[in-house]
C-alpha cells in the first residue's frame, strides 16, 4: 500500500536497534549486560498492583472520562503542587496513556508549521521526531561539561533564538547526561522564555528519581505556570513503565485541548489502572522509597568503577537513572573514531551493551568529546559489577 | 496560551454532551434510564480479570514491544483468521491501547492533505474528525431503509466518488444503525474498491458481537486483503471497553508504519493486559458467550416494546448492541421538528436518556425521517423494561 508522506518526516528511536542487537548476542548463548535499556527490571510495589486488582474486581472496567478519573486528576494535582509549590487544581490534569504522549500532543496543541522549537540534543528523540512530524522546525541546543555534572549550554540556547521561536523544550534531570540546573540555571531559563515569550514544555519524567537534594521545576519560577506544561509519568517512580500512565498538567486552555486530542486518538486512559495510581500516589510510600535505595546502590557502583577504568569520566548524577561518560581516550587508545564499531566491538568482546550519544541526536557542530549512556534501571548490582569488570578488562587490552 | 490552527479541524463526540446531561438530571433527585452510554455495564469476565493479576504478580510490569508482545500478535491472527479465512501472521498485527487509535493511525499512515474519503453517515464521529484534522475531505455516505434492515446507500457512494478518492471507511455491522451489509452488498463495495483503487478501513468493532448467523469481513473478498486495514477491538466482544486494547491488523508495510506511530505516540500498550488478552482469545469463552446472551434478550426486550409503541418502528438488527428506531410520526405528534428538544423533553419527561441522529453527523441532504439511538450495552433488562414503559406512556398523552 502506499504510505501517506507525512510518514518521512516520521522519527523513531534508534536505540531499538540496540535491544534487537543485544538480544541477538544473547541469543546466540553470551551473556549481555543490559546498560541499553530504559526500562526498569523491578517490579511495581504490591499495594499498587493489589490496588488495580480490586478496582478490576469491582468493575472498574468501562469507560473513564476523556481526561481521567476526577479522583486521579485531582490526587496529581495536590502531589505535584506538594513538591513545587504550584497552585494546579484537577482542571489543570489530562491523564496520559503514558508519559511520551504529552511530547506529541503539547506539540499538536501549540505548535504552527513553521514555528521554531528549542529542544535539547544530546536528548530524547522523540522530540525532534514529533516537532518534524508536525511541521516545525527542530533547532537543537546542548549541554557542556562543569564541575560536577553537566550544564545548559545557555550561550547556545540564546543564540539560536529566531522571530520564529515559539516553543521551548526544556528536560531537567536530563535524558541521557544527567545534567541538573541550579537554581540560577533554572531561572535564567524562565528568564529567557519569558522574554521571547515561549510556550515551555517541561518534561519531569525524573523528576523523583532523586538520591539527594530536592527537584526544582522550571514552572515554579515567577510567569511559568501559565507557559509550561508539565509531563509527568507515573512509570518511573512507582516502577510502572509498562503500565502506561502518565499526565500533562499546565493551563486549563492547553490542557482542555490535550484531552479532546485524546477523545480522538484513545478515548481515555485504562480505567482501573487510574484507581491504582490514586493508591500510588496516597498509599504506602515505602515502595518508591525502595526504588530509590536500589536504584542509587547502582549508580555508586556504577560511577565507581567507571571512574576506575582509564580513558573514562563520569559525572555522579543526583537524579535520573543514566550515566553519561566521556569516553574519548578510550575510544582513541582502542583505535576507534566511529560511535557505532565501538559499540559493536565492546558488545561482542564483553557482552556490555549500551547506546552512544548518536541515539539522543546527531552530533552538534563543534562537539569533539565522545559520551556513551548507561541506564542502570533494567540492570541488577551484580551484573553491574561483572559487566563493567569486564569493560575495565577490554579497556587494557 | 495561544492554540495551534490545527486544532480548529478536531472535531469531537457531542453525545459526551448527553452523558452530561443525564448525570445532572440524575443528581437533581431523578431516575436515568441510561440508553445513550457505548459503554457496557457487564463487567469482563473473571479468567481474564485473573490473568492481568498473575501477569503483574510475574513481573511483566515493564515495556512491551511497540507493535505489542509477539504471543499477543500470533495468538491475534489466529483468532482473526479463524472466523475471517484470512492468512495473517503477527507481522500483519499491531497491538493498539483501544479500536479507536486504529482510525487516526491508518488515516495518518495513507491519507495525504487534499485526498478525499468516503465514510459513513449517520456513522462514529470520529472518522470525520480525523479525517479533516489530518487535511482530507471528509464525504459522507448514507443507509436508507431495507426489509429487514437499513442497507448502504450503493447508488450514493458510487456517485460520490471523484478523481481525488483514496480512502473508504466501511463500518459493517453499524453503529448507530446496526446496517448489516449482505453477502452481495459485501462483494459489490469490494469491487468497487478494487475498480477505485481504494485503501479501506474496515472497523470490525462489533464483528464479534452477533446474535445468529455468522459475520463475514469486507477483508475477505477477492483483491481486499492487501488493501484493508481491519480495526479489531477486545472491548465488546469481552467487555474491555476501559481496559483500552485493540488492534491494527493489514498489509505489514502498513502496519509498519502504524507500529512507527506508536513508537511515537505511547511507546507501547500495556504489557500485563496484552498477556490477559491472550488469555481473553485463547482461555474459557464461556464468558463472551454469557455476554452475548444478556445483550440478545436486552436486543429484543427493546425491539419489542419499541415496536408496540405508536410512532415508533425499530428494526431487530443481528449484530452490535445499538437500535436506531425511527421516531418520524412520535416527532410529529408531539409537535417537535427538532432533534435536541425532542430529545431534552424526552429526558426531562420520562427520564429515558439517548442520542440521536445528530450525534453521528449532519443530516445528509434529502434525508426526512428522524431516527435516535438506543444502546443497550450499558442497561439492565429491568431498566429496559420501566424505561421504554415510560416512553410509551408519553407517547400516549
Amino acid at each position: 500500500m502506499k504510505i501517506a508522506e507525512r510518514i518521512s518526516n516520521l522519527g523513531t528511536e534508534t536505540a531499538f536497534a540496540v535491544s534487537g542487537e543485544a538480544r541477538a548476542f544473547a541469543a546466540a548463548g553470551n551473556t549481555v549486560y543490559p546498560f541499553h535499556l530504559g526500562d526498569m527490571n523491578i517490579r511495581t510495589p504490591d499495594n499498587i498492583i493489589n490496588a488495580a486488582h480490586q478496582a478490576m474486581l469491582a468493575g472498574k472496567t468501562g469507560y473513564a472520562p476523556n481526561a481521567g478519573i476526577p479522583e486521579l486528576r485531582e490526587a496529581l494535582a495536590e502531589d505535584v503542587n506538594r513538591a513545587r509549590g504550584s497552585s494546579y487544581t484537577a482542571a489543570n490534569v489530562a491523564i496520559q496513556p503514558g508519559g511520551k504522549p504529552v511530547i506529541g500532543k503539547f506539540i499538536q496543541a501549540v505548535m504552527n508549521p513553521g514555528d521554531e522549537v528549542l529542544y535539547p540534543n544530546p536528548g530524547y528523540p522523540i522530540y525532534e521526531s514529533q516537532i518534524e512530524y508536525y511541521g516545525g522546525r527542530a533547532v537543537p541546543y546542548g549541554y557542556v561539561p562543569g564541575d560536577e555534572n553537566f550544564r545548559l549550554d545557555f550561550d547556545a540556547l540564546e543564540k539560536s533564538v529566531t522571530t520564529k521561536t515559539r516553543l521551548l523544550i526544556f528536560n531537567d534531570l536530563q535524558n541521557p547526561t544527567g545534567a541538573e540546573s541550579s537554581r540560577e540555571e533554572l531561572e535564567a531559563v524562565a528568564r529567557f522564555a519569558v522574554k521571547h515569550d515561549l510556550k515551555v514544555l517541561c518534561d519531569e519524567a525524573y523528576f523523583d528519581i532523586r538520591y539527594g537534594g530536592e527537584s526544582v521545576s522550571l514552572s515554579s519560577f515567577p510567569g511559568m505556570e501559565e507557559r509550561c506544561v508539565i509531563l509527568y509519568t507515573f512509570s518511573k517512580k512507582f516502577a510502572m513503565t509498562g503500565w502506561r500512565l502518565g499526565a500533562a498538567i499546565g493551563p486549563v486552555d492547553i490542557i482542555d485541548v490535550i484531552a479532546r486530542i485524546n477523545l480522538n486518538d484513545e478515548s481515555c486512559s485504562n480505567h482501573f489502572i487510574q484507581v491504582a495510581a490514586v493508591e500510588a500516589l496516597k498509599g504506602d510510600q515505602s515502595g518508591p522509597r525502595k526504588i530509590l535505595e536500589v536504584l542509587k546502590e547502582r549508580r555508586d557502583l556504577g560511577v565507581d568503577i567507571l571512574n576506575s577504568i582509564p580513558g573514562i569520566s563520569c559525572y555522579r548524577p543526583n537524579a535520573s537513572f543514566y550515566l553519561y561518560p566521556d569516553v574519548t581516550e578510550l575510544m582513541e587508545k582502542k583505535g576507534f573514531d566511529n560511535y557505532e564499531t565501538f559499540r559493536k566491538d565492546v558488545l561482542h568482546k564483553t557482552g556490555v551493551s549500551f547506546c552512544t550519544r548518536l541515539h539522543f541526536g546527531r552530533a552538534l557542530p563543534g562537539e569533539e568529546r565522545k559520551y556513551i549512556r548507561l541506564a542502570y534501571s533494567g540492570i541488577d548490582a551484580d551484573l553491574i559489577r561483572k559487566g563493567l569488570g569486564l569493560l575495565k578488562e577490554y579497556s587494557q587490552k
